[in-house]
Parts: structure tokens; sequence; C-alpha cells
């Protein structure tokens, strides 16, 4: 009998994430991965781009958490269709739960999806959904190091959002450094330095967002 | 042939955690494992608790991280006898890595041996390692809904330290809420608020962890 190894494991999800992948490019849905610590504030971030990504009957959101569908709630209501998952003990996101998501959320017609992967810098990142784009979310009171502290998952990192910089003074966060790790790991990512607090720089990554759309779709 | 499951590496990892905890009460070395998020404020907790827990040659430290020495490098900074473990693409610190650290850091003669696990939430909560306790150290920036969206870690918690207090204000970050969904999850648990930057708290977690090494080895 064959042994069931991690390395298995991953292949069977890639292919899960490609046949995910077919579909969406099929009915032109733009699926975006969010991974990042808990508390990095992806839901916040999704709260203030959502509006400025176009008109709410466009977007869907997938919600990860092992518990609660607080998140979900968040994002309906900002007028968005948002199914939540709960893994209970999972700490990331897998291929194979995406395809009942599609369903329940009504996917053709819509233009975007985001999935706001379980809290968790490391695991969700070795599991391909068949996203478009991963962007991984770092809070500044995280600190500057943890780019180059957790290189596998921002060596996969399509864009690297910087969030809660209002914070970056009195936290001594070094935004050179971070930026010159992640060159090194990931040197096509794009770096968005963002505040939703006070609405900064959301426009400047919806706008990069509609344009990866647009280039992928062309 | 019987497959390896999830269940049995647990098992045979629990096996492995009684033996380190063996060793550890022979040798009356009190282990404390700490678990939370990438920036939670693990390290720098330990900078500032370490001084205030006794002479440094009766410490030692085991730090995990992915990548890089730099936490290692900031305990010896102190003072005290730290041995990084780097666990490359691991995401969880576990009982079998142990063994060699004990070896590496001459552990008889030490009173307290502590453990800053790899940044994550979620997994080394089912890794035990044969700690004597457990803090789980979240960060007011994190969010005062993390202990009801992750059960299965807060569950296992002895403690809970709640780190950067001084920034509870500007997040509306409500401590009786923390504190009433960790007594569902786990009524044993103490909560203790930390402000390594201003020193607060620092004595009271300092002492209790002593009476609980007391209370261990009388």
């Amino acid at each position: 009998m064959e042994i069931l190894s991690a390395k298995k494991i991953l292949a069977a999800n890639d292919k899960l994430a490609r046949d995910n992948r077919r579909r969406l490019d099929e009915q032109r849905v733009f699926m975006v991965n969010l991974i990042g610590s808990p508390g990095a504030g992806k839901t916040t971030l999704l709260e203030r781009l959502l509006p400025e990504m176009g008109c709410a009957g466009s977007l869907r959101v997938v919600q990860g958490d092992m518990a609660t569908r607080e998140d979900a709630d968040r994002i309906e209501a900002v007028g968005v269709k948002a199914l939540q998952i709960n893994t209970e003990n999972g700490c990331h996101l897998a291929a194979h739960m995406l395809p009942p998501a599609f369903e329940m959320l009504d996917l053709p017609g819509a233009d975007f999806l985001f999935v706001e992967n379980v809290g968790n810098l490391i695991c969700p990142a070795e599991f391909h959904l068949g996203e478009h784009l991963r962007a991984i979310v770092l809070s500044v009171p995280e600190g500057d190091d943890k780019v180059r502290k957790y290189p596998p998952t921002f060596a996969t990192a399509d864009a690297l959002v910087v969030t809660k910089t209002d914070l970056a003074a009195s936290n001594d966060f070094d935004f050179e450094r971070v930026a010159s790790d992640l060159k090194r790991l990931s040197p096509r990512a794009k770096v968005f330095k963002v505040c939703a607090k006070r609405g900064e720089g959301i426009r400047e990554l919806a706008e990069w967002l509609k344009e990866r759309r647009e280039s992928a779709f062309a």
C-alpha cells in the first residue's frame, strides 16, 4: 500500500486548484487570496477596499476562520455577498473547499472573488486555491522583521499589503527593510502601504487589482 | 500496511512530550511554552521578563522560527543562554526537537526553560512539548475577537498574556470580552496584562511563574 505523504496531499490540492482556476477563468471571475496573521487587518482592509472595487453586485467574498461567522457578517454589512467557512481545527483553506462556496455565492456575473484565508502566516501558503493573485497582508505592529522570518510565505506573494501604517512611527517600522527583504524572495511582488482607518492607499490597491483583472482576461 | 494518520502522529508526539517532561522533572527545570501569532511580542516579553526571573545562569531559552537566528541573538543580548531552532517549512515546534536542545543548552542547574514557539496561533497548540505551563500571548492590535475565533488554541491555555496594552484605547480593545471568552474555553487560565515597553505587568507574571515552579516541584 502506498503512503499518503504530505507531498502527495499538496499535489492533489494543486490539481483541485487548477480545476478551480479553469472554472473561474471561464466565468471571468478574478480570485484574490488574502493571507496574513491573526489581526493583520484582513477583514478591515476588505471593508474599505470593496466599496472601491466597483458595484457591490460584482463582488463576492469567502471568509475562512476556525470559528464564528463574525467576519462574513462584517462583509455583508458593507453590502457584499459573503460566505463564511469554519475550518474548526484546520489551519488553512484548501482547494476542495472552494467549489461548494462557488455554488453558494452564485458566482456567474461576479468580477472579483476575494478569499480571506484563516489567520496564519505559514500554512495557507502551501495550499493553492486556484487564485489569480495572492496578497500577503502584514500589519505594522507585527514588526519589520517578518518577511525574512517567514520566507516560504513571502516567496509566494504577488503583492504585499502593509496595513496599520499610522502606527509606523511608534513601532520604528522600516519600510525599506521590508521591501528589500521581499525583493530577494519575490521580485515580482508589488508593495502597498495602507491605513484602512484613514482610507489611505486603498484606491491605489483597488486600481491595481482592476488592472490585473483586465490583463488576466484580455 | 497501516496508515500514519494525523492522530497517530500526535499520539507519537505526546509520548515524546511525556519523555521530555520526565527529564525536566528529574532536573527540576520548569518549562514554559509561549505560543502566539507573528509579532504578538513574544521575544520582547522575554527580553523584559527574563531579568525579573532570577539570575541569568538559572534560565534557558529555546527560540522557534522558520528562519534567521535574530530572536536567539536578542535573548543572548540580555545575558541568557539561548538556542535557535529553525524549522524551515515547519509551522510549529514538536517534542522530538527538544532533546537535542536540552543537550546544547546544558540544562542541569537551570530553573526555567522558556520555549518561544514558531509564530502561529493555530498549529503549535496541538503539539505538546512536555511543558509544565503553556502561555498564549495575544497582542492588543490583533483585536479582542481572537479568543473566540481561535478556540482550539485558547482552550489549552494555562495563562493568557495580553501584550502591548498601551495600545488598548486606540484599538478599542475590550479586556472583559477577552476574559469572558477565555473563561468559557479554559476556566483555569490566568490573565496577565503586560506592556513590555513600559515594564508594566512583568513583575506579576514573573512572580506567578516562580510560584508555579515552586508548587510543581514541592
